[in-house]
């Protein structure tokens, strides 16, 4: 089954809940045009957007019976908590040297569980924590980007 | 004349300021490992280092009537003054991503100007000032750098 268009957003479409079929990506996901996945129920289908920018709930395919909706997964991530401006500038200029997608926001930044990170968490200084996060919004890359 | 050494630091040696003979260099040059320049009295100069990173004050030669050294010039810069750690973060992570040479310190970055990043200063809304500044050490870079 082939999808090429966002229908619209569960939020905003009645639907039964019960009745929606999966397609479940990880937050990089959220930014391919192109994507080939199996659904909840074990059907194949094949993504090809025109544009990037997939959102939690995103719906690529409705009728009568079904119902095909995107969802993220729950992903280990990072919660980084500086303790002070010169802290968080560090550590933000360093994840974006490294083009690490990360959400900046409420004094905290997330970005996904990457091992490699934690050097500059050590050399930083900063506190942080695992948790589990649900990357509902695709990343959006700005500037220099390759 | 050729010189590949750095001999010590004017901090650090005995010497008279009026016999010095400069080597004007902007910020970026201080990583430069090979640099062909013309000093204050105008002689010509090729500099060719084994490693990288120059400091202002750094002598590269030296006798009894004449003493080589490095200096950095004023530069034009912004200094820019983040609210919130959220600012703060969101600023220097799109600094990060454009592998922007900055100083973070302070509360506040520093970066040499440069038109293109006003862009990002009114997306994050943050304040800021132009000032001459001369960077008397060289950027280390970290991490991804290309
Ligand atoms: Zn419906
Ligand atoms: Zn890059």
């Amino acid at each position: 089954m082939r999808m090429t268009k966002v229908i619209g957003n569960l939020e905003d479409m009645q639907h039964d809940k019960e009745k929606v079929e999966w397609i479940e990506l990880d937050w990089e996901e959220l930014n391919k045009r192109i994507l080939r996945k199996t659904t909840t129920t074990g059907r194949e289908v094949a993504i090809v957007l025109d544009e990037q920018g997939l959102r939690y709930g995103d719906v690529l395919f409705h009728n009568d019976t079904s119902t095909i909706a995107i969802r993220t997964k729950l992903e280990p991530a990072y919660v980084i908590k500086p303790a002070t401006l010169t802290e968080m500038g560090k550590v933000a200029f360093e994840l974006g040297n490294r083009h690490t997608p990360c959400i900046i926001e409420d004094d905290e930044i997330i970005v996904r569980y990457d091992q490699t990170l934690e050097v500059i968490f050590r050399e930083t200084g900063v506190a942080y924590v695992e948790a589990e996060k649900r990357f509902n919004e695709p990343f959006k890359y700005k500037g220099h980007h390759h």
